[in-house]
């Protein structure tokens, strides 16, 4: 018998007929002889009516009413959901996040959980419950309700698992797994059966909006073993797992991309310490998010070139910002260009394999497409190019790795 | 500085525009120097969807889970109260039931409040900050989240102010106070200044709706002064309270009367004991309210008859479950009436004053109306009439007893 945690999201619980269907397949699971807790998001929609009305209220609404206010979108999901498992003839008990308690820090809208009480849940269990857990929320040390941020109810399955020594921990979504890649841009993309936690986190912080990274990273440290699953068609999903033998020989697992970047650059800046510093940090204090970071040797010994990429939605502030700190970083030039995209090779087994770089490199060459920028990591490699030449990026190198073929 | 606690229903709650006059009006109520704790109803409408979504789920739901679901609808209006109040510029807080903690007993939909632990609104309260609290609601010994079933906010408020001991317990509704009859029947009706809990116990019960029964009967229990005010116009409202010398010289306070009632008539049993008990056992086991209950003295020595009457909707059944009883109860006929309403004096001072049901009798009978029971408490007297000639006694009372002028 083993214990199953199995979360659902919005589109999943979307209506009274969706939330009904959920129940079918949790109770599928636990006549199958599983233990099993469910966590759900709000019902879709819900959360954005409820974000509209505290936007009516006040322009910038309390964030401990927030959270109040926004954390009933779930609770409304679970109420239904344990209905919906009682009126099929079985045992079934709903928690709020406090009730659990699912304890978080004080950081409302944001918060992080901290730990996770499970002898209320573990007691249903072994009275034969299936327990129903909103997703997306806790408890503070004070008792006041936080809530985890969007897509939050993925780490809240992950942390539930890892409190319960859960044997799984399956995520429905949309999609029936993790893909080579896009399949929208590579028709021929096939689906992954296994992938490694830090793979799943490099695919996803690229684009690949599966999972929420903080639960994938979440999933890593304390080895939950993860799977990707969809809510609308049967199937084995895509299990999300600590490199074991098998994936030594797989050296490319997926081309990730991302094409919501844009690029800036501070041109002619004194190589000394602290430069990068005084660049980033007034972007940073803007609250705008950094993500590739290149600086390249100083070509003439004394002043160098200091690139990086940001949200293509911040891209004017940033600008903004650097054009304001000009005269202080004593910079040559400031320069960007909104139009950039970042496609990567992503895989484990890629750091033992010389020659991976340089015929991602070929591939994109033989195409004609002029790489602007370069960074590398353990287990994959990202290069920026211009946007035009996404698609064109990304099935090159699809075909170029024959990520089609098992 | 007093600490007044204010209830605010759904029509008062019932759009984000009204939640923010809720906000003008209970920071009005601060500035004047008092300390502030509201209690707030779902907005309206909103409880009747979450029940609509329940009944989608599943026909009969599941109490505990059903308690989850609508507690939710007072979460939000006090998040958007509290956001409300933030916005203003004032220190706001917000508590669910199970925050506060109202502990009440496991009787889902319908709870009854055991207890209130006031340290952490106090705590608020001293430390300058407007405490906003859900109606409706509470948590269990167990955790669990419990309603108090429909109108309980009422009750929560009154329950507060007794816990808080404050010195003033608010209702705000869409009606600025408590009328000598219904201003719809008798235009020419007037507002009471004051009245007696028993007085308006008795007013509630026979359907002038201002205020739930049970916080009035709370409200009198742990003698908070209770006031019935308009959400939407100024004014004092109506102070409910214990009686006060003023009161003695009131004879009567109002007519009530009751639109929605049938009578059922048991004729010729044996009047020997346990009658009552073998007709109205089955009636209270189908979960049939009976209101009045009229037994009169034996005609022939050995048999007699029994009137009772149920709300209107309950008739049929109870006919039933009275001719299916015929044969064991030895009744000679059941007969019953669908169309009868019932009218009441209210006044505390009227148990001191003879003549009163007298003049009563008198006044309807020069109308020509027919009195078909009478049932008389220290406080009131009560007659049942045909239904048409509801209006016409209502207005002959309150004419005949001088209620329209101070």
């Amino acid at each position: 018998m083993a214990l199953i945690v199995q979360k659902y999201g919005g589109t999943s619980v979307g209506s009274v007929e969706r939330i009904g269907a959920v129940a079918e397949r949790v109770i599928a699971t636990r006549d199958r002889g599983n233990d099993v807790v469910v966590t759900v998001s709000a019902m879709s929609g819900e959360t954005n009516r409820l974000i509209e009305l505290a936007g009516q209220v006040s322009p910038h609404p309390a964030p401990r009413e927030y959270d109040v206010l926004v954390a009933t979108g779930e609770q409304v999901t679970i109420a239904l959901l344990a209905m919906a498992l009682v009126d099929r003839g079985h045992e079934a008990r709903s928690y709020t996040g406090a009730q659990v308690p699912i304890v978080t820090d004080s950081a409302h809208t944001k918060a992080r959980i901290l730990r996770i009480d499970p002898e209320r849940v573990r007691a249903d269990l072994d009275a034969g419950r299936i327990v129903v857990v909103a997703g997306f929320q806790g408890v503070d040390e004070h008792g006041n309700i936080a809530t985890l941020g969007r897509g939050g109810s993925d780490t809240t399955a992950v942390a539930l698992a890892a409190a319960l020594e859960a044997d799984e921990c399956q995520i429905y979504t949309d999609v029936d797994g993790v893909y080579t890649t896009d399949p929208r841009v590579v028709p021929r993309a096939r689906k992954l059966d296994r992938i490694t936690f830090e793979e799943m986190l490099e695919m996803s912080s690229l684009g690949a909006k599966v999972l929420q990274n903080r639960s994938v990273e979440l999933a890593g440290k304390y080895n939950v073993p993860l799977r990707v699953l969809s809510s609308f068609e049967e199937g084995e999903g895509t299990l999300i797992t600590t490199e074991d033998s098998d994936v030594e020989e797989v050296v490319i697992s997926g081309i990730a991309f991302n094409r919501d970047e844009a690029q800036l650059t501070v041109q002619g800046v004194s190589d000394r310490p602290g430069v990068a510093y005084r660049i980033l940090g007034p972007i940073s204090d803007a609250n705008i998010e950094v993500d590739m970071i290149v600086q390249n040797v100083s070509k003439d010994g004394s002043t160098t070139d200091f690139t990086f990429t940001v949200h293509r939605k911040d891209y004017e502030q940033a600008l903004e910002i650097l054009r304001k700190q000009a005269g202080e970083l004593e910079a040559r030039e400031i320069s960007g260009d909104p139009d950039i995209v970042k496609v990567s090779l992503v895989g484990v087994g890629m750091h033992s394999h010389a020659g991976i770089a340089s015929k991602m490199f070929e591939l994109l060459s033989r195409e004609g497409i002029n790489i602007r920028m370069i960074s590398t990591s353990e287990i994959k490699v990202s290069v920026v190019v211009d946007e035009k030449y996404l698609e064109l990026a990304v099935r090159a190198l699809h075909r170029g790795f024959e990520l089609d073929k098992e």
